[in-house]
């Protein structure tokens, strides 16, 4: 897909951004971590890109984002500058990182579902590469940071981004407004994510042990 | 490698499958997962396809698998289905599926061995990637559910493979009857397994500590 | 990059043996590992081919080392031969093991820049690519055997690794004498490497909570 410089563009740099934040803050927050600013940075960088690179790597869509993209490694420099030099504006703005952190996925999902649709991927490869793009690089952090992935933890986080993906090729197999659908899309992903979260929704539980 | 719709492909199916049966009750049986049905699915998923994944952006053998035949993705659907509805009859039937999950290894050890070597890969690396298709799904499953994976605790599995995989090669080099050397390379890795675990077999043991 | 039979190919097939030794004896010291010939070898084999691979198939750099050049596979298969048949000499070897991870980080770490540039990547990303290639074979290692990457926990090793990237991809926006350059950058890392680790030096923690 051409990268331009649109909304959708600056939206996803943003999403990198707080991923930075998001995997300096559970280094930081991590007991046997160092702390130190380079395991700090990496723990951020590998959050921020785990999810786009497995997206590009699984495709062969080279070159990977990040290494065609150095606007995406200075966003994740700025986010781990801002945890550095901030740290007590971000926890007093928690519920704005959220937000950002939900239209970040939001965002990833639905350009990760358009870069597999270029691709030829069939419908639902093409979904799940969607919420794989939005979601992998925190199952990679929580996977380093030797914890179960958050998204086998918590409510409802990666099937909002499976229904944003799945919503997005219907859209587009209609319309050919690609920018209403992506918007359309990425909106209802941020919709049930804050649903779930403000109503502490969950999927239907399976007990079968 | 062209995929069609012959004896090795259904049964790869069938391991696909197993596979995801496999990492959908690893999800289930996990105290810390969520158990809602997306993580049971996901779970069964990346158990599912981690292998072959890893194996073909190894090799650059793109589109990957359950990118280019949706097949495979009905084939985890269909088990995550079994593993939600008949719980019980999965229960009873752990001998058969300990049958089709040594099947579906043989199969694929020998797939993923002959794909190597249609890529010209040599002689080590294409059992090594064979073996990989095999055992790297569960790896991950097991790397995910925050456990040391199961290949380094416990009996012959992934020497199976390797077993199976080398004998192909060396079969291969004699014979071009394709079909014959994988129906007996993917039999020497099921007979394996199923005396490994019949009498308890495990390799020598190194003790240096 | 042409792999030509070079002072930097030896070092590096070097490394990579070295690289196979830590992962075996990881294998070997840890409580819920099988100890089997098997397990042992497969911890060194991904512990040596790990940061390489993820490496190229960021880049796209296909076919990927290991599978192109069989005498990497040789390298790790002497690595476990030495590791099986000599342990106490390793024990007693442990220094020399030192410097020779200490170079093959360094090798690594420059080769691994050098391939990321002659694929026109911008210079951060290579930079990252090139420490990549060096450390995260022990950082899968070490999520394999469930425990927090090393990188995060230690003094300084992926940072060495960045500064001799950084200083390769300065001398070589200056010069053209590629051997120069790489010998000069390698020996960076290795002479922080080892100064860290001589005066328990680490860079300046972050404590926001």
């Amino acid at each position: 897909m051409h990268m331009d410089f649109s909304f959708s563009y600056y939206i996803g740099l943003a999403g990198i951004m707080v991923f930075a934040i998001s995997g300096a803050i559970a280094a930081l927050e991590h007991k046997e971590h160092h702390h130190d600013v380079f395991s700090v940075f990496f723990t951020g960088f590998i959050t921020a890109i785990g999810g786009g690179t497995l997206r590009d790597i699984t495709l062969g869509n080279y070159p990977v984002s990040w290494v065609k993209d150095e606007n995406i490694l200075w966003a994740i420099f700025l986010g781990f500058l801002l945890v550095i030099f901030f740290p007590k504006l971000l926890t007093k703005l928690r519920n704005e990182l959220f937000l950002f952190d939900t239209l970040g996925i939001g965002i990833y999902t639905v350009l990760g579902t358009r870069i597999a649709l270029d691709h030829g991927v069939n419908f639902f490869a093409s979904a799940l590469l969607g919420m794989i793009s939005a979601i992998f690089g925190g199952v990679i952090r929580d996977t380093l940071m030797n914890e179960v992935p958050f998204i086998f933890r918590k409510e409802i986080y990666a099937t909002a981004c499976l229904a944003g993906a799945i919503l997005y090729l219907i859209l587009n197999s209609f319309s050919t407004n690609g920018n209403m659908n992506l918007v359309v899309s990425a909106s209802v992903v941020v919709l049930i994510r804050i649903v779930a979260v403000r109503y502490n929704l969950g999927l239907p539980k399976i007990k079968i042990f």
